[in-house]
């Protein structure tokens, strides 16, 4: 069973982007629901489905050592009862670079388990630069369709 | 109000890549619900966000005139009560062209509506090739998570 209950997708987001900055593979992991059908998708990469091969791709990640850190923006929120998929860019800076690095865009799915909401996919592409005006990020609202 | 019910979120799914091969506009947008929060992000490219943006983008893909033939394999799929999520490798094929395209992962969302279940979010990205062992898509069967 995991440690801790995320109340809300919201939370879970909050913990996932902070494991991502700290490179806590534990934290991380916390994050994701225990379950065969999850996914992660990292930017430019094939798919990795299951607890083993999203645990592997994030390990491998954090191995690198490298500090980051993260500006979310044009958050869109999807809302479910079971499910909520939030949209986001990500606005990445590494220690030591000068440069933020182009932004990515990702998609995030949580789903409402017996333990509190859990991530159970994260899909992220690279968005080409520059970013053109069509595709800025339109607002910071948010809004729950149901 | 659109004149097409879909009863199922694969109902919608099978619109959306029908629509896609014959490069039908007004077919691709009867698949997508009239919300300001839908969103899509093509192999490589930013997000768009809301109705005008998305169909001003699949009006660009196919004033191309492309034929395509998708194949689709590695279906996944994370079902809510009201929004339902599937990961989907979509293999391509361009009419004229002798070899299939490298694959693309997409992550498509679908929401229920008053009008049956329509598309709320597309987030494609290309694979790079040659797909690693550890990246094929596992199996084709269909998981409940709730």
């Amino acid at each position: 069973m995991k440690k801790t209950l995320f109340a809300t997708p919201q939370d879970a987001e909050t913990a996932f982007y902070d494991a991502f900055t700290k490179g806590d593979l534990d934290a991380m992991m916390e994050v994701w629901a225990d379950d065969d059908e999850i996914y992660c998708v990292h930017p430019g990469g094939p798919r990795m489905s299951g607890v083993a091969q999203v645990r592997e791709s994030w390990r491998k990640i954090f191995a690198g050592g490298q500090s980051l850190r993260f500006q979310l923006r044009g958050q869109q929120y999807l809302h479910g009862m079971m499910l909520s998929a939030h949209s986001v860019y990500e606005h990445i800076n590494v220690a030591g670079e000068t440069r933020s690095r182009g932004p990515v865009i990702a998609t995030n799915i949580y789903l409402r388990t017996e333990h509190g909401w859990r991530m159970v996919a994260h899909h992220a592409s690279p968005v080409p630069a520059p970013v053109t005006a069509e595709a800025e990020p339109r607002r910071q609202v948010k809004t729950t369709l149901q």
